[in-house]
């Protein structure tokens, strides 16, 4: 994978205020940031055993749950070799020695099911949450030229309903499941977690107040029978388009979305 | 239903700066307010045609539109005799003569299907728009004592189905739906929108901004195939629980949800 890397060049980024970095792929690719962050925020500060980033990339949301929770082990499960090689690479910084032993690469099809995803590594009821930064553009949306984006970015119609599947699966009873999405994707959402996950925890997030929503972060437990609940927003710039001072402090791994 | 209304009481009560009244059940059935102000707020200030107001109650919604959209007819459906007798009477009070020959009484039940719900008076194709404000708890909640408080409150599983399918088939195309409804239903909502209405718009309903939503608004369109948007929330009141400004605006008829 190196040609790939060395051709299309990559880039060693910081998150966290320098708690660690990311070897991402530049110009091809998906690139990460806001979203695989504010990810991360939406599980609890203390929670302990292992948490699957499913379709991981370079890692981005994985290491910053890595940063932001001490007790929790990341498997980053991702399956393209170009992010695999990243997320390699990622793992072997020596700026990322404080997570060495915490962040290990499974590499995996989300979407296998039964046999074939426990012979993958990907074991029933062994996580106690699964995370997800989903490739958002539905099939609908503008092409994108670039395959290697577009293989992270245009989704299935039914990608929730398989990464949701594999999620339900390999997440403990009672074990978490947190998601950043499109709105427009809300229906789909819903309908994969029906007799999976419930209580639902959903906020909207607006890259400017008066401006429609952009994002929706989610958070549900395995198994919970409680109706889902509309949070409050979450807004990322103010009126003079500064960060706001909750989205620099969620971005940071320094609050919870959900207070804890 | 005299006896009934004589029985249980009734009050009369002043809507949108007393630009319109109300009969209302006290005591017993379902009492109207805010809920059915921001509904007939979601609907357009100029919309032409004929309105259906579905499951009306004693016709504060379709009031409410009648008010704040002078070129609408409004058609309060309802099946409910204790609640059309206090629709019938609403529309008899002296105070609301200026709305008599846009509002009428449909005595219909909008669960009906083909050619029942044609013999019925709800004809296909026939609405510029249809708004409902339907029974809210669903069949989990804790039960109300009240027998008739709970014909308006509790509702079958697939009341979104039954109600979405009478109002996708008597709006035209490219016709209106408005309604409000919990952030629990949510899921139903986008289920029975499926194949009828799209290009949905949802705005949250907060009681205070740092509390979860206590309703969603939702617009959508008949035969629009547009993806569903999160729109800026709702609060009602503010830190010292004093009615916001564009709650009060909306609620008064002085204000668009949707600015139009």
């Amino acid at each position: 994978m190196a040609e790939i890397l060395t051709d299309a060049g990559y880039s060693v980024d910081s998150f966290h205020r320098d708690a660690f970095r990311l070897v991402q792929p530049t110009g091809r690719g998906h690139r990460s940031g806001v979203d695989a962050m504010l990810l991360a925020a939406a599980l609890p500060h203390g929670i302990t055993g292992s948490v699957a980033d499913l379709g991981a990339g370079a890692g981005a949301a994985g290491f910053a749950v890595a940063s932001r929770c001490p007790h929790a082990n990341i498997t980053l499960v991702e399956n393209a070799p170009e992010m695999t090689d990243c997320a390699r690479r990622s793992i072997a910084l020596a700026e990322n020695r404080p997570f060495h032993d915490r962040v290990r690469l499974l590499e995996a099809d989300v979407t296998l099911r039964g046999s074939e995803r426990e012979a993958a590594g990907l074991h029933r009821d062994s996580f106690s949450a699964a995370i997800m930064n989903p490739p958002f553009n539905s099939a609908s949306d503008r092409a994108t030229p670039d395959p290697l984006k577009r293989a992270a970015h245009v989704m299935a119609e039914d990608l929730f309903e398989t990464w949701l599947r594999t999620a339900a699966a390999i997440v403990r009873p009672e074990g978490l499941l947190a998601l950043i999405a499109r709105p427009a994707s809300l229906m789909s959402i819903l309908s994969a977690l029906e007799g999976r996950f419930g209580g639902a925890r959903i906020v909207p997030v607006h890259g400017r107040a008066e401006r429609p929503a952009i994002r929706i972060l989610l958070r549900a437990q395995k198994g919970n029978r409680a109706g889902l609940t509309l949070e409050p927003a979450l807004v990322l710039r103010d009126r003079e388009n500064r960060v706001t001072e909750r989205a620099e402090a969620l971005t940071n791994g320094r609050a919870a979305l959900f207070g804890d």
